[in-house]
Parts: structure tokens; C-alpha cells; sequence
């Protein structure tokens, strides 16, 4: 046969949010493992752990004790990578010399914050209710009005990355339903790189990248996982992880602080969705790492322009709850490589149920 | 105190190679840590293993039987990512239209082989005599030389990345010492910045980048790890992984095609030293990716002015034996965070002991 085929031809696809290639070899899927195999979930796991430093009335490592919270709690990072106050870094000589270029550094300030989804300690985001849920979406709303105001203030905040990493296999290390938000005062690698080709695609179509993106994927919907009146759900024509898949708005949202009360909602319905389909895929607590992507704090008008409300999913399982995707040798010194394609992904999430959580058919 | 300490206060690092930058939170080091323990090293493994796919005379899963090899051995690996001979992929209409834009894709043809280091299943680098690592270098050497005559005789060949994978945390799924070959149709995204920067610096300064940024390094000698008259190993600036290092040739060499006999044994000479002190720093056999970047195969002259080869080594753990570093929620989706800086790295494995390895000293 001399027709290419996507689901059995290998390929590469441009991602043209970070303007980086993938390779897709959907044929190499069928290979043995014999490597590393993670954990599968507990099901029997208590909603007060009496060790856990994030459950209600417990101590924390340095001595604060957490409130009798009832629904999420946000309080700041006992270990920050970043911190407020420290002594101001004099810049290089200027670009010049070779030295200047290669040994380019600046001082980074700002501030980390933990936010408890929940006060059970067994929860996650597909086993909460949605209107536990709704009360995720509103402390991230509320952290982000807090901090354009205290940047009004003073206070060196550029930019502020919510995200989750959960499970073990994701480098989360304590099972409570937690997420973070890490506010610098730099905008991050990944946000600039998406800015800039946000840019130069509006300056060439006078649209946004992702409202056209968008606006393609719904009307072919191949790579559509899920949808509401405000968010779509779809694995990226370029996706990099076995299950990764882009929350979108459907408007033009530039950040949570624009979310009327039915978009904060349907946020919150959307998540619940597409976490309960991840579950059920393998009958596991699915890892994954998330977060939004979304305007600076105290925007200009350019930059609200440039900035469309979204969120990404990387989930690393790719064939079982104990085999997951390595991006190591070839990916870390070549390009990212994946085994199986965006639309067969897509395809497998789609038809998940994302109602029923795979727990209560269990007795 | 008002000066500002790298070895406390948050910065931002930038990597001219690939136009990102890292965030280093030096302070943060001292974390508790719940999360994902590695499995440390088993030191009680039999030279044969007869269920393993990779020891000499047993037979892999294709059905083929391994000959009864001495010192190294390549084959075409039997689940590669690319391969040989697909139909053609029709490119798209350009890329005027949104839809062009958003939808980029290409084929991708190659092979993928794969390079036993040893007969012996419990070998790695480390415990191998110069003279085998030797043999894994010309093996190397070998494999870069065919596929450029291959090339030559009409064979898609644009790029090989040399790599290896070595312990389970980076997704490695067999222990037999062994590393892998990647050959491709086109240039893969890392080495595609990587030449993009190189040949910036040159136009701007007339001089390679590693030229200059190592004679810098070589003067300051701060995060040189080990050198011989050949190589010299350092803890770039830019780090991201914990202990990440940069093995980069002293004089001008496009390729591991350009090595005199002098250099094969200088380099295999530093990868026996630098593996030697990764298993000491932890007393474990030391998990990392590595791999070659150098010329893509048949470099016009304008290519092997801007390629010069070197290695990189991207190994994950952190603090012990059992703790590694996970690039995750804000790395995945902000920026790559570290919490050492590279000095300090360096330092520690400047001193370690890049000769006896630390088994030798138990009973
Ligand atoms: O080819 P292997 O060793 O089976 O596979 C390993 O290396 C590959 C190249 O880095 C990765 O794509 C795989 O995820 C990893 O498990
Ligand atoms: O802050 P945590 O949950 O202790 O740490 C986790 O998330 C951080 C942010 O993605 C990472 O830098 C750490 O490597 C990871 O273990």
C-alpha cells in the first residue's frame, strides 16, 4: 500500500504554541515492558490521616497549625523555590562580550502558596462534588485578585503558575487533594514561548491561535474529548504525553478574574468530567500534572489580548495503571517521541464515561 | 544582609543553547521529602542472564538469535520508533492558511539500532576496563560511518542521536549494558537549537560557543568537574537536573568520525572517571540519560563549522540513592526548577573519587 498512514507511519507534528516539533510512532505501541512500574492506586485510605500536614487542626513541619478549614485552604509554602525580600541582584555589563552571553542571570522574587482542595484527605478532584469543585476555581479566582492587589501594592508579582501535580508518579508527595501556585516576579519560559507565537499569529490573522484552533477542532472533531458551554476538551493535535489534553475556553477569557459565575462553574463541571474519564481509563487514580495558562497579573490591555484562558493536562500513564511513558534519552537530547496518536487518544478518552466513576461499580 | 548570595537567593540561569531559561532555588534543598522512593541498585546480579534479550546466544522476542559476541554488539532495534520505506506523505497547501499554520506535519523515515556495551549483564560504564569503553566508542564510530555510506547509497539519513538510558528511573527496561542509535530523515528539536545558537554566537563573535564558553569554564574552574587532554566534564551554568553535566572536546571535532586514537581513549577514558563518580556520590548505580550531540551525517562545510561535538548527561537524583528530582507541574508547565546550584554540584563531584568505585570497597 503506498497511502501514509497517521495511525501506523511515523511522523513528526509542529506544536505551534511552543514552536517545537513531536514525533509520532504509533506502530511502536506494541512493545514488551520489563521496565519500572508504578503504583496502582489505594482505594481504602482514610479522610483524616492524623501524619498528614495538610488535613484540618494538624501541625505543619514548621509549627503553624492548619485551621478546622470545611471546604479548600490556601496558605503559603513552607519550602517556597521562590521568596519576597532577598538582596537585589546588580546585572551584567550588557550583552556584549561573549561572557555576557553566555553567562546570563537575574534575581527572581515572588512567593508560593499550597491550596487544599478539600479538608478529606481521600478526595481527589473526580471524587469531589461539583460544587466542591466550584470552590477550587473560586480560591484560584480569589488568590489571583489577591495578588494583583497586593502587586498594586508593591509587591514584585508578574505572574502566577496554579498547577497540581498528582500522584507519586508525578513527583507529589503527599496524597491530601492539593494543588500550588507559584507567583514570580518573571514570566516563565513556557508562558513567553506561547506569548510570542500568540502574538505573531494575531499580527498575521488578526485572530487568536486559539480561538481558530479551536474553532477547527470543533468542527472536525477528531481530537475533541468532551465539551460544555464554555470549555472544550481536546487532546492536542500535537500532544507530547500518551493522554495530554488543552482546556479551552470558548470566549475570549484572558484570566480567571474574568469567569462569570456560569463559566467558573462549567470550569468546574469540565474538570470533573475529564478527570473521571482519566480514572476510569485504566481503573486507577490517574497521575497527572495540570494547570492554567493564562494573562500576567494587572495585564495591559496588549497583553489581555495576546492571553486566552487554558489549561494543560500531562498524565504520563500510557498503557496500564503501572506502565507509564518515559520522555528520557531520545526525547531529553532529540525531540519528545510518543506511541500512540492524538486522535487515537482522543478517541479512547471521548467514549470514557465521565459521569460514573469506575469506584462505585466496585463493592 | 544586602548582597545577593547565589548559593540562597532565587535566580534565573539562561542556557544559550537552547534560549530558555532555568530557575534555581538554592534554599529549597532541604524539603522533606514522602513522595517516590527509586529503587537503589542491586549489587548481586549474574554475568548471564538467560532471560534476558540482550545476553549473548539467547534469542529476542522477533525470533532472531543474538551471536555469541565478544566485546560490543549492534542490531536493528526490533520495536523502533522510525523506519525504512513508507509511503510518501503529501505535504500540506504551504502555510498561508490558519489552518496550514496550525497543522504542520511531516514524515519521519530512519532506523533505530541498538549497541550492547558488554557480553557480561552486570556491567555498566563505571565497572568496565578503559579498554571496553574503548571498544563501545569505535562501536560508535563504526555505526556513525556506515550510516553516512548507507546515506550516501540513498538511505533517508539525515541525523543519528547516540543515547542511553541507564536504571529503571529513566525508563530503561533491560539492565544488560546497553545504549541505543536513533538515525532519522530529519534533524530532531534540541539539535536544532542547539546549531540555530551555535550559529548566531558565530556570526556575532567568530568563535564556537563551547569554544568560548570553555575556556571561560577552564579559566574559572568552578563547575569543571574532571579534564584529560582531550575532554573536559563540567556542570553547565544553565543546569536543569541535579548532577547534569556537559562532557565537550577540547579542540575542534564536528563528529566522533574526526576522533584520532589519541581521543577514543581520552573519551572513553572520562566517561570511565565521570560514571565512576556518579556511583560513588550516592553508592548506587547512578540512573541518567546521556547521549552524543555532534554533526548531522554528511555535513556540508557550513555544518561542521557550527557542530561540535560533546555529551550531555541528564541524571535524576537528588539527594540519595532513593530521592530523585521530578520535573513536573511547574517545570512542565512554567519553567525547569532546580534546587542546588551548579557550582555546588560541581563541587561535590569534583571531589568524589573518579577512579575506585565504591564497591570495590565492600566485601
Ligand atoms: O527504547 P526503550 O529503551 O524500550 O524505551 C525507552 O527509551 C525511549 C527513547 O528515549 C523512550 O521513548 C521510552 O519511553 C523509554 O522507555
Ligand atoms: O512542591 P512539591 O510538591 O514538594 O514538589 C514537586 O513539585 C515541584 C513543582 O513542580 C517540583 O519542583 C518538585 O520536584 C516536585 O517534587
Amino acid at each position: 500500500d503506498s497511502t501514509f498512514d497517521f495511525t501506523d507511519n511515523s511522523h513528526r507534528r509542529y506544536n505551534p504554541l511552543t514552536d517545537t516539533w513531536v514525533l509520532v510512532s504509533p506502530h511502536r505501541a506494541k512493545r514488551p515492558w520489563l521496565g519500572q512500574q508504578e503504583a496502582p492506586s489505594k482505594l481504602e485510605i482514610a479522610e483524616y490521616d492524623e501524619s498528614c500536614y495538610l488535613c484540618p487542626r494538624n501541625l505543619r513541619a514548621t509549627g503553624s497549625k492548619n485551621p478546622n478549614y470545611g471546604s479548600t485552604f490556601i496558605f503559603p509554602n513552607d519550602y517556597a523555590a521562590v521568596k519576597l525580600n532577598q538582596p537585589g541582584l546588580s546585572q551584567g555589563r550588557g550583552n556584549d562580550s561573549e561572557r555576557d552571553q553566555l553567562f546570563k542571570t537575574s534575581s527572581v522574587e515572588g512567593n508560593c502558596y499550597v491550596i487544599c482542595f478539600s479538608p478529606k484527605h481521600n478526595l481527589t478532584l473526580p471524587l469531589m462534588m461539583h460544587k466542591e469543585i466550584v470552590r477550587v476555581v473560586e480560591a484560584w479566582i480569589s488568590l489571583y485578585r489577591q495578588l494583583e492587589e497586593e502587586a498594586n501594592q508593591g509587591k514584585p508579582f508578574k505572574y502566577v503558575q496554579i498547577f497540581e501535580n498528582k500522584g507519586t508518579a508525578m513527583g507529589c508527595s503527599n496524597l491530601h487533594p492539593h494543588g500550588q501556585a507559584w507567583c514570580l516576579s518573571t514570566v516563565p519560559n513556557e508562558l513567553m514561548k506561547e506569548f510570542t507565537s500568540f502574538k505573531k499569529f494575531q499580527d498575521s490573522f488578526s485572530k487568536h491561535m486559539l480561538d481558530s484552533y479551536m474553532e477547527i477542532e470543533l468542527s472536525e472533531r477528531e481530537r475533541v474529548v468532551v465539551e460544555n458551554d464554555s470549555f472544550v476538551v481536546l487532546v492536542p493535535f500535537w500532544a507530547i504525553w500518551p493522554f495530554e489534553t488543552l482546556v479551552v475556553s470558548k470566549t475570549h477569557l484572558p484570566s480567571l478574574k474574568e469567569f462569570n459565575a456560569k463559566q467558573q462553574s462549567d470550569l468546574a463541571a469540565i474538570l470533573k468530567n475529564l478527570t473521571t474519564k482519566y480514572d476510569n481509563l485504566f481503573s486507577t487514580s490517574f497521575p497527572y500534572s495540570m494547570g492554567t495558562h493564562q494573562a500576567p497579573l494587572n495585564a495591559s490591555e496588549e497583553e489581555k489580548k495576546i492571553s486566552w484562558f487554558h489549561m494543560h493536562f500531562y498524565p504520563p500513564l500510557l498503557r496500564s495503571a503501572t506502565v507509564r511513558k518515559f520522555l528520557v534519552g531520545f526525547e531529553l537530547l532529540g525531540e519528545p517521541q510518543r506511541d500512540l496518536t492524538a486522535e487515537q487518544a482522543a478517541e479512547r478518552l471521548r467514549t470514557l464515561d465521565g459521569i460514573t466513576h469506575y469506584s462505585e461499580n466496585l463493592d
